[in-house]
């Protein structure tokens, strides 16, 4: 293996790649980076092996900063060249295999010899069919993975909730989370021209967030394939390969109400910012316990108490309020997740009853829905 | 106790205040932030009985928004009473004490009553006399704790180095620190009417870090004043007042080599980084050691080796090497940490052999100065 690249090209594959090492592993192999040089291509791989993530530096790319292949070969280096090549002193970067799974690694007047691995051993990647696959631009998924993956469970109890579950028919993509005490829906539209559909993949909320980091910057097309217990993601030259949940995902079609008693409309940064007033003191008390009431018909009363730190009551008047009065007591942490996630201005609360779960949604358009279940109290 | 005043007036001033306030504390006098109001000025305190920092609104100072004192009063606040006047609606927010030590805080339709605790059970701050001072610019003292602070010791067995030394001395004001492997000393000119001098006030470097904190910010004259175990800053309107370690800080002088057997002029980066590239080896051993060596009388060659990562060479060719040649090790870190510190671009190193300390200093000046102790190697 013997090669020279760019130190920028090379700094930005590694920070993705990276991103998969988990530095928790007892596998000296995972704890790497595979570095493996073909005849075209660089192709740089990093896995936990539940995700895995690779960047594909091809030679030929125009667009690519100076790439030379001089000998093909591959090796597994240690986590830590990414430290090294961040602080090599020159814009190139020499990379060549001595004997016994050791790498020189030159730039200027800097010169390291590290100790690798043997890449036999690293983990083979499953095959996926490349061909099936749906399209949908990067900062609508970013956007999608943003509204929905507060709402994933934490707890380790019931795995199948750990994830966001996709559901795919026709052009229509479907997000649902839930912990089982609220839930968020998302739905878009997307390029799906070869009659993929799915309607229990549930992604690890993990790999959503590394996916997510990946889809940071310039709007691009991410190309999505899933296969038996894989998902694949292929953004430009980046390619994150995730597992996928293993269960059925609870139906949850029935848990949101038909009917609705009450419809309040409100501004959504004003009430965002009177409900984290509210749980300033709301927090000292276990489960961030905050009352809402709508008040001769034309306000909203927002307040919390605690014994120790004293009482908060905030008042929203800006708001209309169609049906029943209702005076309903919720976890404030559900509500600023959700309202933190809303883009829109103003939104639409549905209540049917104080012991009933309530749905929040944007008033100018119908593609995300919050539910929330609120909280007895005496 | 009643009055109104500016959000962003006393959200800068909480800011301060609360830095002097410890989480840690299981006293709840100590933890919360203290509020006395008198007729002309509001003045709010933090301390953790070690570092206090003590801010004082007047409501006659023009250069201070709004501050209206409707009566006088004093009251102890839980120290979240800083994350609530942050998310407050209005520009104006107005305290009025209830009776128990309850305190109704209003801002437009957010209403909230805290729970405090009764402002005679706070401790009573020291008496210094103000007339006793110097002055520095607080650019220059910040500097002065940057390029020293780093070389206090951090482990306890010998408290007295656990703080920065300040020795002032007509106009002359010298910073001293050292962890017994390493020592930094800085000096500069200040301003100082009153002939006040000291050999052995030593500063706890908790306290400089607060206190470089407070420095941020626009050029401003510091007025310092040392009483008994304490010091005291004065900033515009902020004070801080810190106890001094107590004990006799080691006599230093004999300690820095007074002839040299060789001296290398370098360029202060360059050094730094091929030093950080080597340390990415070098922090793999115990003590962070790199070897650094005269070769040809015209280059440096810095090495390090690990028997599990590999190792690393670094060559210097732009240097002027005077007198003997040297092949020493030494800690990398400390290196580090010293040419960091240095701004200027040309730095001298003087060695008196491979066991003995050897001196760094920039090569423009004589303000500041470090010694490293080398580590003895095969």
């Amino acid at each position: 293996m013997h090669f020279i690249i760019n130190k920028e090209t090379l700094n930005e594959a590694l920070s993705h790649v990276s991103k998969a090492v988990s530095s928790k592993t007892v596998n000296p192999i995972l704890a790497g980076i595979k570095f493996a040089v073909e005849n075209e291509e660089i192709i740089i791989t990093g896995s936990d092996s539940e995700i895995t993530i690779q960047t594909i530096l091809s030679a030929n790319n125009e667009q690519i900063e100076k790439i030379k292949i001089i000998e093909t070969g591959k090796i597994i280096l240690p986590k830590y060249i990414v430290e090294i090549t961040k602080k090599l002193p020159e814009e190139d970067i020499e990379f060549l295999i001595k004997d016994n799974f050791t790498v020189i690694i030159k730039s200027g007047a800097s010169e390291f010899l590290l100790n690798g691995f043997d890449a036999e051993d690293y983990p083979n990647l499953p095959y996926i069919n490349p061909e099936q696959f749906f399209s949908i631009e990067s900062d609508l998924l970013k956007s999608m993975i943003r509204q929905t993956i507060f709402a994933v469970s934490t707890v380790e109890n019931r795995q199948i909730l750990n994830g966001v579950l996709w559901q795919l028919e026709n052009d229509s993509l479907k997000f649902v989370a839930t912990d089982s005490h609220r839930l968020a829906i998302r739905k878009a539209t997307t390029s799906n021209n070869t009659n993929l559909s799915f309607s229990n993949v549930v992604v690890p909320s993990k790999s959503l967030n590394e996916l997510s980091k990946i889809l940071d910057g310039a709007n691009r097309e991410v190309q999505v394939t899933i296969e038996a217990n894989q998902i694949l993601f292929r953004i430009d030259d980046i390619i994150l390969l995730s597992r996928l949940l293993e269960g059925t995902y609870p139906e949850i079609s029935r848990i949101i109400p038909q009917t609705t008693k009450t419809q309040i409309t409100l501004q959504t940064k004003e009430l965002l910012a009177a409900i984290e007033r509210a749980s300033l003191i709301a927090k000292d008390s276990k489960n961030n316990i905050i009352k809402f009431m709508t008040l001769d018909g034309e306000r909203i009363e927002i307040s919390s108490h605690s014994t120790e730190l004293g009482k908060v009551t905030e008042n929203l008047f800006n708001c209309k309020i169609n049906g029943d009065s209702i005076k309903i007591s919720f976890n404030a942490k559900y509500a600023i997740d959700a309202l933190r996630s809303i883009d829109s201005s103003e939104i639409l609360i549905e209540f049917t009853g104080a012991l009933s779960p309530f749905v929040v949604k944007p008033l100018d358009h119908d593609k995300t829905l919050h539910l929330i279940v609120p909280i007895r109290t005496i």
